[in-house]
């Protein structure tokens, strides 16, 4: 494969000399001499695993004065370079996590964790748990008694193991095992979701071998029987070559004879300044989170320090062993930096592309490219806004453009397609597309057409189970300053009365403070939006407080009992925003090592502190997802499913921030129409490739 | 202006010859012959005044064997012509309205309407408000105490008077009062918004006389006061040439070298029948509802006899007279057909565009072209569907396409974008985009920044009140055949129990029967969804009933008490979802006359009988909106606020419908690479022309 653009063989002492800003993310030769120094501190003969080797972000109180000096033009103060490591000692179950200090060159702090505190899986890892599983000669006897086909390929999908406090304090994998259609053994790309087997190796993860076999149990109930002979299903692929594709779809190109109109400035090796339509931010990019924006502008107005997914669930309605372990966390368990599909000009996205790469760490320590797993472009949005005056005919229309950062994740059987998205109406977007195929598990062919209720069957013998996906996007603002507070309005009804309500219509929108650290949750019946205030800078027009809201689609809460270990580790998912105070290691709502994890570390945890949020450096978590009861239609591949958070200024502009968009007109836009059979006068004007313009148009009814 | 393709000049007695279709609306000639037909039931010196000339659709009993035949090649039943009527005696407040039977060439029924019924408004009559209200003397006396600088242009904005019981028997406008920038009185294109007067005539509807002056509450309490010489404040424009346009927008292109993927086969003068990617429906028009699409169908599967925005509502939350009476329903009073912004090539759509044109009546029965009221063209949806096989490193991916019909509606100050959307995933989306002009009012200055609490300060002494908007999506359903039932899905946790639930994890779903007609609500905590089902018709794999599910966002439901004329008049706003049986005049949710009404004829009315919705022909009227809280950001034209209603398929097809789109490409899609500065691998082999194809790559990880 292609070399990146990273020089790994640079000496390390190289490294120091190319940083360009604190939070640009570690070079490779960063990540190499962390790795060396890490190393140092061990005997030679101890071998060590590494599962992340990341930049360790400056602490926020020098980040603040040291981003007033950049963006004043003044000197900025020196901030030490350093890097956040988690390890094992290979072959052993223990964990450790150190600091680096690249500038300094010497290891900080190294501390062994645990118990029930267990690292991330990672792609090499999750090879070896296939391979294992699969070469088990017990799972081979076991698979045996399924009288598969001859020539049948079995797959292996290694699950994380996760946590019911039964003999699970050792880090595990429970691995579901699949077969490719053993009717097309040699197609390597068989959807073998839709084949299922119900046995399932438990796999250790010091030496990644069988230690239990789990039989699944595939009936309308907990029986377990003997693994029994299997029954021919047909294939169900998902692959283009299987399908008869559709004929009459004709291409859809997007240009821009000009080039974009977003200007990407490299900072070093790894970092880089995005400017668009008076936006500005850093993109970051880390093995967990993936992208993160950094100090967030518009015309120079300070708006977020910090924008990130912080973490999602995945739980999973089955309550049957061994499936009521299933409870994804695809951030902290295998990382969306580290899981980034490597992006294709031409069929990830459409138009003129940039692409990013970055760089992470293997398990030895050495950096690995993730190459072009962000893309970024501009795409069209529909109408902006538009006002025709009735009276005189005229139009005034501009159209929306967006700028987008798409990475997209695969984890295991699964999609996720994440985006940041920025318009002209100074709004920031977030969007999660649910795509990717169905976690699926064997159901008896007499209940094919009877079911069961915690699933749905998407082909014979097929359960694809319900489950939640509960995503927590951690914003953590400085509007107008790093002293913000979180306000909720809500409107209602005024009482009737005869003086000032007699006619029962009236309502108005109250404006409620949160004063302490806490979970909150949304309420369409009262229109409760969310703002994040600075309530010192007041807009100049109406003296409101400058404000950003969010909108966030209200979603069902988990519904796992509050007894559940699902409900204690996932600390944010029984609420729609959370608000805490800012510290530096608070980064993920569900906890730093999510893995086996039992709780107790996330952002309820920060929250319990209820500490004041009036007028401080704050942090709002918000909480959105879906439940998702599979149709069949989510099989073999499922559909996007689309699930948007917008932040949007409120009373913090004078007026529209859009206003000055450009008018919308042919000119620009450059439209083709169809058809002569559907008359269009406006047309008619066009010929010869000057353009009517319905901004100088009289664009009204045929009447006038 | 340009002629339409209509021929006006036609014989009445050709039109029957040209009628393809009994869904097709009007023609120009079926218009010109009702008028004459009507006229000639009436003495020759009798002046009538139209309001409505649009198609009787024929009842669904007809339609039903008349599309069975249509579809299966069967000779096709005859189904008489014929339009439906509303008029005034010209200058009096004789309000009728008849049924013309056109292949009979006679009026079938004629009936005088009333009390408290009244036609809607309409462009002729707007304009002649505006006119009377300014020439009137006691108006321009009331004016001049304003004091207003020499050579002001003051405006009329004509509202529909709304309802409080109080002296409104008869039709009447309320008109509020702006003026142009006196700074600037010559720009006929001036925001008169940003300068609204304390002072508003009331007109009646048999001469357009002004009936009364009333004095508008400009404090934070009822108090009038004597009108108060003008006090001098900035303009705030929203035309373009007002403002300094960002210069750093590029330009974006949509092509398509091959033309569009959709047929358009006109259907007689008037008719469409418009096909895609296995959908195929029959576009209709009509004065009130605008677009209407009839039998939906998927790969020739019935989904929808009639899919329309059926009404809205947009209640304002100021207490006070007058503005207490500010209720609007922009279809019912002024009607979306009717109003249609006639769209612009390049300017209200980008990309191949095929534009569609309708005739509806004038005032005295003559067609009147609505040239360009809707646009369709395909967009680009983002990714339909991805997946990656980690372990060959195989990304399958498919560009998601939507065909969109779109018009835009301007009523007065405000703009709605509606639009069908149809994606490859057999998805119906609806889209509202609300833009435009907020409706202001004047506030005094010592209020700017103190505010009131029923609104928000936009300008310097402009207030725009709080108000709702609540649509009602009118559907009605032919799943698979015309015997429907709408149920809808929960989700709930199992409780915990030793045997069954001992993780406290598991939860099902659970189907329940809405059996009578009735409103029922959305509820996010326990992800209540609303499916239509036919559950005659069985999901060959899993035994499901084929089903379509009903994707809205929950609102505040109307704030008005329920005692108040705007609770009663507006029948849909109190519930997210209504299911009725089917009656050929029960249309439109808010009554089939919605000026000054006074409730008992809207969708609330019409499930009072509580009839049987199981297993009939039943229609499901889905309500969605906003509670619009004004941002300054919405002065003095607001972003689009976008809001979405999906249907998707629940186990009606047996796989993910969209399997079979062709995969995405860069031989198909032609993307650019912005920049080489980041490295792109998959570029280095599209030179010459020949494209890399993430298909046939593999486009795994990094390390692959």
């Amino acid at each position: 494969m292609a070399a990146v653009a990273q020089d790994f063989t640079a000496e390390p002492s190289m490294a120091k000399s190319i940083i360009s800003h604190p939070l640009c993310p570690l070079t490779a030769s960063e990540i190499s001499t962390t790795a060396d120094l890490v190393r140092s501190v061990w005997p030679s003969n101890v071998d060590l695993r590494f599962k992340v080797i990341t930049l360790d972000e400056p602490a926020k109180k020098q980040m603040i004065p040291f981003l007033e000096a950049e963006h004043s033009g003044s000197p900025l103060p020196a901030i030490p370079r350093k890097s956040f490591v988690s390890y094992y000692i290979r072959n052993t179950d223990r964990f450790h996590e150190a600091v680096v200090n690249l500038s300094a060159g010497k290891v900080e702090s190294n501390v062994r964790l645990g118990p029930n505190v267990h690292g991330n899986g990672d792609y090499d890892e999750i090879l070896q748990v296939e391979k294992n599983a699969l070469e088990d000669e017990e799972v081979k006897a076991a698979i045996a008694k399924l009288q598969l086909p001859a020539g049948t390929a079995v797959c292996a999908d290694p699950w994380i193991y996760g946590s019911d406090g039964i003999n699970d304090d050792d880090r595990l994998y429970q691995v579901f095992l699949y077969m490719r259609d053993p009717a097309n053994a040699g197609e390597l790309d068989s959807n073998h979701y839709a084949f299922p087997l119900p046995i399932s190796p438990v796999i250790e993860c010091n030496h990644y071998k069988v230690i239990r076999i789990d039989y699944l149990p595939t009936g309308a109930d907990n029986t377990v029987h003997e693994p029994r002979p299997y029954q021919a299903v047909p294939a169900n692929e998902y692959v283009h070559e299987y399908q008869e594709l559709r004929k009459d779809l004709k291409p859809l190109h997007v240009l821009q004879p000009e080039g974009a109109s977003f200007t990407l400035s490299p900072a070093g090796e790894t970092g880089h300044v995005l400017e668009w339509q008076k936006w500005s931010f850093r993109v970051g990019y880390n093995q967990r989170e993936g992208m993160v924006l950094y100090d967030v502008r518009y015309d120079s107005r300070a708006l977020f320090y910090r924008l990130s997914l912080s973490d999602m669930n995945i739980p999973y309605a089955d309550p049957r062993h061994p499936f009521h372990k299933k409870s994804a966390y695809d951030l902290g368990d295998a990382g969306a930096g580290a899981m980034a599909n490597n992006l294709q000009l031409g069929c990830d996205c459409l138009g003129h592309i940039q692409y990013l790469s970055a760089v992470i760490t293997d398990d030895k320590g050495s950096p690995v490219p993730i190459e072009n797993c962000v893309c970024i472009h501009e795409q069209d949005a529909g109408i902006g806004w538009k006002h025709t005056n009735y009276r005189t005919g005229r139009a005034a229309v501009t159209r929306g453009r967006e700028l987008v950062l798409q990475s997209i994740i695969t984890v295991s059987n699964y999609e996720y397609i994440l985006a940041f998205m920025f318009n002209q109406a100074g709004e920031v977007i977030y969007e999660v597309r649910a795509t990717g195929i169905l976690s699926t598990q064997p159901i008896d062919h007499d209940l094919d057409t009877v079911g069961v209720p915690f699933g749905t069957v998407v082909h014979p013998g097929v359960l694809a189970a319900h489950h939640q996906h509960i995503f927590s996007l951690r914003i953590d603002p400085m509007l107008e300053g790093h002293a913000n507070r979180l306000v909720y309005d809500e409107a209602h009804a005024m009482p009737l009365s005869k003086d000032w309500n007699p006619h029962g219509v009236g309502y108005t929108v109250s404006e409620t403070l949160v004063e302490t650290a806490s979970g909150l949750d949304l309420n369409p019946d009262t229109n409760r939006v969310f703002k994040i205030q600075n309530s010192s800078v007041r807009n100049p027009i109406n003296g409101k407080p400058v404000a950003y809201k969010i909108h966030a689609p209200p979603f069902q809460k988990m519904l796992a009992h509050p007894s559940s270990f699902n409900f204690k580790r996932a600390e944010f998912a029984d609420h729609n925003i959370y608000v805490t105070t800012h510290r530096d290691r608070e980064l993920y709502a569900g906890g730093w090592y999510t893995n086996q994890s039992r709780g107790g570390t996330g952002v309820r945890s920060f929250a319990s502190r209820q500490d004041s949020v009036v007028d401080t450096d704050i942090v709002v978590w918000v909480q959105f997802g879906i439940n998702h009861v599979p149709r069949i239609e989510d099989f073999p591949v499922m559909p996007c499913e689309i699930l948007k958070v917008s932040l949007k200024p409120v009373n913090f502009f004078t007026k529209n921030p859009a206003l000055d968009v450009p008018p919308s007109v042919q000119s620009f836009n450059q439209s083709t129409l169809v058809s002569e059979v559907h008359r269009q006068p406006a047309v008619e004007s066009v010929v010869g490739g000057k353009a009517a313009c319905c901004d100088n148009a009289k664009a009204g009814k045929g009447k006038l």
